[in-house]
């Protein structure tokens, strides 16, 4: 990849790809940036902007091939590399998400499962054992992790971010509600539960109209 | 509120929140646009105008009053207002966010649960019976619920919404991977999982540094 691509532009890539998926399960192999700014609501323009980031993928007068766009969509998403995943954390979120079954989709790996909680170790998840914290800092070094998941509460994020970033770990998906501290070369994921609550409720008090 | 506020500023609110939260349990009384910079990483002069969309609360050479900033935010994003809630889909995910504990914080009462799924139906999850899908329509038209969160499947998500928005809701809480089509009136908090996970392997892939 030769030039830089902003994260505005890589947010929206899941989007284009979950439209392209439904295309093509509706054996459609052909679509326009005209009819993929229907269905997303991006401009036309817009979309051929963001496909010229990654050097195009389509043709003048015949627009995108729905498969070939939502391969090399996969390709830059990084979906066929297999990535090794830890979770820390396995209360009821935690054993929600770690039952999500999109995992795959995205390439990644749920490798290993701990928790500090005694009513949670010894719990066998999507196969996977629940593990004490004790053997935490060795199950990272001698498995090679790529992504940490944490659900664990709050107090406890930034002291297991500090032990997965040690570990050498590339990426972060945070459920807690803090703002992790981390090395210029790992990339965090904030899934802010209670951020977006309030949004809503701003908006469901004060009405949609005001505010458009 | 006189002016309009844009959804940026919104969504650093509950942020601001966060950190008063905490300086308010160590006791700390007092803060300062720069104090708040070093925590929020937001610039001071950003802080001081997005305070100054609701008028303002700081005074020059004192800044702000830990307590009444945030008791503002919290009026100003709706928190003592009382919002019935319910919920339909509850599988892993749903009842992991049944049980979050902090919907209260929100102002949120969720005060019905609902399944097509007959496994589902008749468990009881924070004191609330989990009704079939025949009951749904009555039971939002007899009580006057203003927010819904779908946690169901994808597939039902959009008739789903449409039997909210008919019974006069207010505003989603959408967990299904999809667009939802609503009035000009209704607010859709969309939380995107899938779309967290998909960005979160770009940037494990591509290397975090190569898109700073």
């Amino acid at each position: 990849m030769a030039k830089k691509v902003s994260i505005t532009v890589i947010r929206r890539l899941p989007k284009y790809h979950r439209y392209l998926n439904e295309l093509e399960a509706k054996g459609i192999d052909r679509v326009s940036s005209q009819d993929l700014s229907v269905l997303t609501g991006f401009t036309a323009s817009q979309i051929r902007q963001d496909f010229n980031n990654f050097g195009g993928f389509g043709q003048q007068g015949y627009g995108y091939n729905v498969r070939d766009l939502k391969m090399n969509i996969e390709k830059i998403m990084g979906y066929n590399n297999p990535k090794k995943t830890v979770m820390v954390g396995v209360g009821k979120l935690g054993q929600a998400i770690a039952r999500y079954q999109r995992f795959d989709d995205a390439g990644m790996e749920l490798v290993g499962l701990f928790d500090r909680n005694k009513n949670n170790i010894g719990k066998v998840i999507q196969g996977i054992e629940v593990q004490s914290m004790d053997n935490f800092e060795k199950f990272l070094q001698e498995n090679d992790i790529q992504i940490g998941i944490i659900t664990a509460s709050g107090d406890s994020a930034q002291e297991l971010t500090d032990k997965f970033v040690n570990s050498g770990i590339k990426g972060i998906w945070n459920f807690a509600t803090v703002d992790l501290n981390v090395p210029d070369d790992v990339y965090v994921e904030d899934v802010r539960l209670m951020d977006s609550l309030l949004t809503l409720s701003y908006f469901v008090v004060k009405g949609q109209n005001e505010n458009k």
